[in-house]
């Protein structure tokens, strides 16, 4: 279902935009012929291991790698050493050593050591074999243990950024952002209604079906092509670099398909030690990651802890916001907390507010991103507490949130006004929407909540070759991780007017393209189809002054128009693009074109999404009865895949709301990393999520593309609380709502003691 | 030695174009890393074999495949049967016909069938196991036979072209093409001397280490992937494309490294049988020829017939020629008479003369490109004449040419007027060298000649693209036969004004770069060099927007010197390339640029050559004691490469002149196909080649690049040869002067039944 754009801004009917065409890596991805990173097997390859603390936090006296490479089959071991010294800018310092650890160990499965041997049995013998003097070091695993007075130190170094004055001592609290507007005692007085709480949530995985893998080709030379599945092999080939100290030109990066990523292959893990170990052995060497090694060293999501406080008056109108937020980091500063802090209420107008966010660091993984990094976390604590106003107020809480909800012209808590967006819209279609009337039976429950996301610009590059036979191929630099793929042959088909079968998109190496930024922040279809769909433009140009040439007509008399160049009187027959490709060598040459853009226009994304769910009182255990998400695409360019986005982004945050965590030892060590004992959604545990997609075009962009891959995922945390909340009558406040924990208040004495019998 | 440019001409001082840097492909090169044609191997891969006509001239009668499908192993088995029906264009139809025979086999080693299978050995066995049901047929394997009144035709439909009115009846005679001056009889008159004679010359064979191998992937849905070695994967995928009945793009090619092609691998052979395979096989297929397949079906240049008359009067002034000629097409029409034709007397001002050419199919392979196509073996005839007519007048040799030559202004024999061109600068060059006066021992001789090449333009595209680093890349789709990575890099270097070692050349496939034509015809330096140029050249001007944008200045304030921005009255600090990289997210974006075009200003080549050479009296056999070549480059981008196109051309062409030829079997069959049996020069054969690159830049390129592959292999056959007339007092005709044949008429009459006692 979709809702159309207000006649006054509907554009002139789309030919090929907006259309559902097969997806044109579909045939080798259903066949079992696209390669992801662990595919590749090249001539003289060795398989490589990995060394990983078993230590949550440690200090490294020694590595003896004697026995390991006097195993037959072991070509070369590195440790630490082997890299130059972290140095530059402290988040390249700290990229340097989550690669590789060098004094000291910050989390179980911190890397300590790898080794490429000629099979990967006797590389994992080998890692084994290595002997490291640990130094085993008191740990902590949560903001609260990490901000302790006297909680263990991660790092010596560690003062707070953010804070003024500046502290003279380090801690684990790598810094402190503050948000806030009016004052705040004035506008808790103006309210009628305050609600106060305290959320938490878990580490969850962005669970992609894909390990990690990188295979690494290094000449003696000191070049080296590494095959890596990433969400940008442009970064992958900066990152790497910096850890090895090299210019980023000595790489070649080949993207490899990719099998999921969700943010969490923005960032390296492999790479280094694969072009290390392939420098000192003079052989390709490959990496592959199991499961449990995803789970112990990549990733997460930040587990949180939010304190908020919401006023507003009887009206509805939210008149304060309170929140004080602490994100886990993992072992190394950079939370996304920057960005929760951002997002936390951007989609209300509230006269007076006071944001304050921690980045901390804890003995575990350094966190990575994860759809909309940072919001889906505050998100679960602001749209819980906007729920509970609604109900203590006896307002509809689309309503209230109708009544609050930022549109254009606004401006964001985080600074900006906000151009036309499309937050209402999606209010309003779930309000419209029969889901949200119909009735419901004993123990379920109904949530609404929304969700706010920038979206990202950022850096792209593209190339558009016009083929001999009039067909066209487009050349990007951004990873295919969400049908970009067609997407950018639906944008370029559009312009040139030509057949979508005609066009073949391209995802080429960091040498056959020009840079561009990762595929994250839902940026790709806006950024990348933006520079597509200037370069196609660029082709057109050219088109049309072959013809004018060919005619010899000034260029003006000269349209182009579908798919041909028309004069403007009629007075000559048209010329296809395949007519123009044909006699290109008299009019100039081939026909080519690039684009390169930091992308301007971004349009904010917005998501409202209601979910019926029942709990089952004896056992705790929810079941979503109904789902139904509203989206502003701006722009679907490949509906399906719009809906594929928005379905994936609920299901994840379903298994945020519901099971997913991170459980930990005693010991500080991962409890759960396999997808057993790590609980994340199957088909079979979901109704279909319904889809809206609301289409507010975002004036940034030729077609009105926004963002969609990450907005999806903000509001289900607090959505199924809601709807817990509801069918069970109490407020559930820590995540993830698992059978025990939602059974646990529910319980009178005796159900609470035998709840307590068969958990023992 | 370099000679320079005269003052008035000479270029401002280079920074890099005119270096010897190491070349960027060398370090994979010399050790043994780079990936040649043969060197795939995929997963699942099969190997192929190709059952090869064993009949010079046969009809097929019928093809049974029963037996070889039925040996385990073989996966598939492909006939003219499995291929669309030869149609469009006649030089289309001969090329489907050439890959792989239908009705016809029309040399030995023509392709009758292709078999794929899980080995080699199997396939081989396979290919054997295929029963063909031939008519054998009588055939014509020289221009005399197949001009034969009654000789037996290779084609029903054959009708000469180029004669008026046009014959009724087919030959073995595709077309005459004519070119003519004057009045042949009155410059006769005006003669004081003719010379009249007639020359022949054998096939030979382009003798490139790297036999043809491709490797193809099909899918099922009609795509293939193709990596083969080539001098222009964008014309494989045409040809390719031509031969299976596809658009070109469902067809990829990936450029493999390419070992040696002199012209040869301008065509297709194995590529549509491989995808065929393929496809039929639903695996992978690698095909790859053994030497003796290249000798049996690739190649060669033509074998040819000329007559020739030249008069010149006392003064050494040329006052008419007329040649008549006959070139070997082979079993498909397409012989390269009419460049011999242009060619001829293409150096010589000559006010009267005829040209007819003859263009004749033989029952042999179909002739290749083989180095300025067709030129030798006309200059052949041409140079030993004005070498004969140059003793007879008692004229120097050198002197004579400088007479005749033609300069600036000049109308060539084939049309336009020359521009700027250095034919008597290489004269000069010749006769100022202290080896042209260096004194002569018994036996020895010393022979000049000169040699004439239009030279290529065609169309090419580059990319060139900024890497965050400031390192650029530049992307070529001409593959690199004769050092053009290099050379890109140079001249991107000279354009940017960066360290050469900062510019990455990449020869990208036909996905990922625009069209380009082969690597061919000289074009490359000139042709994709001025695209490279003018890609930097838009980079610079969008380097010198972003600078003037940063500095808020207009951009003519803006100038691009040394490698960086700088303010026009140094009022702001220089900005490196490296430092706009590092901000282009604050001015744009990344930076990249194509470029593409249809070269014009093609500078034409010449060449002169001196040898000396020692005769020996009892065996006939000719030691090449002194070389030395002097060649107008225009402008030597990377002199190394340029003195060894220089050397490698003088030494294939000693091998022609000396030893190269295909002897045949009475039955049509070759009775020489290996390095053993057909003789081309080695290192120890030979003394150092002494090159002398003339410079007289050409008006048409950036940097006054001439193509330098081609027109040094003109000259070295009539060289040989009159230093061998010098040597013996007797004019050879016919070539390759081999030992027997250098002896035969020196020999008295008792020498000669000795010698026929020897050879008996």
């Amino acid at each position: 279902m979709t809702i159309a754009d207000d006649p006054a801004t509907i554009a002139p009917a789309y030919k090929w935009v907006g259309t559902r065409p097969v997806r044109p890596d579909g045939f080798d991805k259903v066949t079992g012929r696209a390669r992801f990173g662990a595919d590749l097997r090249l001539p003289g390859m060795l398989e490589g291991a990995v060394l990983r603390s078993p230590h949550a936090h440690a200090r490294i006296h020694s590595i003896d790698t004697t026995a390991a490479l006097a195993i037959p089959g072991v070509k070369a071991v590195v440790t630490g050493a082997d890299f130059p010294e972290p140095n530059g800018h402290p988040t390249d310092q700290d990229l340097a050593r989550n690669i590789i650890a060098r004094d000291k160990v910050l989390y179980e499965g911190h890397v300590v050591a790898a080794v490429a041997a000629t099979s990967k049995r006797i590389a994992r013998q080998a890692a084994q074999a290595i002997f490291v003097e640990y130094e085993v070091l008191p740990f902590v695993l949560d903001v609260d243990a990490a901000m302790a007075p006297d909680a263990p130190l991660l790092h010596d170094d560690l003062i707070t950024k953010g804070v003024d004055p500046a502290p003279t001592e380090p801690s684990n609290v790598a810094s402190r952002v503050v948000y806030e507007r009016g004052e705040l005692d004035q506008g808790f007085a103006a309210a009628d209604v305050v609600v106060e709480r305290e959320f938490t949530t878990k580490p969850v995985h962005q669970g992609y079906i894909e390990p990690h893998a990188a295979v690494a080709d290094t000449t003696p030379n000191g070049r080296s092509t590494v095959w890596c599945s990433s969400q940008g092999h442009f970064a992958m080939r900066t990152y790497s670099a910096k850890v090895l100290g090299w210019d980023p030109t000595r790489l070649k990066v080949i993207p490899a398909e990719i099998g999921g990523g969700f943010g969490g292959k923005t960032t390296i893990y492999l790479e280094p030690l694969a072009v290390a170990l392939s420098h000192k052995a003079g052989r390709p060497v490959r990496l592959v990651m199991g499961r449990d090694d995803v789970f112990r060293a990549t990733g997460p999501a930040s587990g949180s802890k939010t304190r908020i406080r919401i006023g507003a008056d009887k009206s509805g109108k939210i008149t304060a916001a309170q929140l004080w937020m602490a994100y886990e980091a993992g072992a190394f500063a950079g939370s996304p907390v920057g960005a929760a802090s951002m997002t936390s209420i951007a989609g209300y107008a509230i006269p007076h507010f006071l944001i304050e966010g921690f980045d901390v660091v804890v003995n575990k993984p350094k966190v990575a991103a994860y759809r909309a990094p940072g919001a889906p976390q505050v998100a679960f604590a602001v749209e819980s507490v906007i729920d509970e106003l609604a109900r203590s107020l006896g307002i509809d809480p689309i309503d209230l949130r109708l009544r609050n909800a930022v549109e254009e012209g606004a401006q964001a808590s985080y600074g900006p006004k906000f151009p036309r967006i499309g937050f209402k819209e999606t209010l309003q279609a779930i309000k419209d929407h029969p889901h949200y009337s119909a009735p419901l039976g004993p123990n379920q429950g109904r949530g609404v909540a929304s969700g706010f996301w920038f979206n990202g610009g950022m850096n792209s590059s593209a190339v558009v070759h016009v083929n001999e036979d009039g067909n066209v191929t487009v050349v990007v630099g951004s990873p295919d991780i969400g049908g970009s793929r067609a997407s950018m042959a639906l944008m370029a088909a559009e312009e040139l007017g030509i057949d979508y079968n005609r066009v073949q998109p391209v995802v080429a190496d960091t040498e056959q393209v020009g840079f561009n930024d990762v595929t994250g922040g839902s940026r790709v279809t806006l950024a990348t189809g933006a520079a597509v769909v200037e370069a196609c433009r660029k082709v057109i140009a050219d088109l049309r002054a072959r013809s004018a040439k060919q005619w010899d007509v000034p260029i003006d008399q000269v349209e182009w128009v579908d798919g041909q160049a028309q004069h403007v009187d009629g007075s000559q027959p048209p010329l296809s693009l395949a007519a123009i490709a044909k006699g290109w060598g008299r009019t100039g040459g081939p026909i080519s074109a690039t684009a390169a853009l930091n992308a301007r226009g971004v349009g904010a994304g917005f998501s409202t999404q209601v979910v019926d769910l029942e709990v089952d009182p004896d056992t705790g255990y929810v079941t979503i009865l109904r789902y139904t998400t509203a989206q502003d695409a701006g722009r679907a360019i490949h509906p399906s895949y719009v809906e594929g986005q928005m379905q994936g982004g609920v299901v994840q945050g379903i298994g945020w709301a519901l099971n997913e965590e991170y459980i930990h030892t005693a010991e500080g060590t991962l409890d759960n990393p396999s997808f057993l004992d790590y609980r994340i959604p199957v088909a079979s545990d979901l109704p279909m999520i319904d889809t809206i997609v609301v289409e507010v075009p975002n004036p940034g962009h030729p077609y009105g593309v926004r963002g969609v891959g990450e907005v999806g995922i903000v509001p289900p945390l607090a959505a199924v609380a809601n709807a817990v909340a509801q069918a069970t009558g109490h407020r559930y406040t820590d995540l993830p709502l698992s059978p025990p924990r939602v059974l646990e208040p529910l319980l009178d004495g005796e159900d609470r003691s035998r709840a307590e019998d068969r958990s023992a």
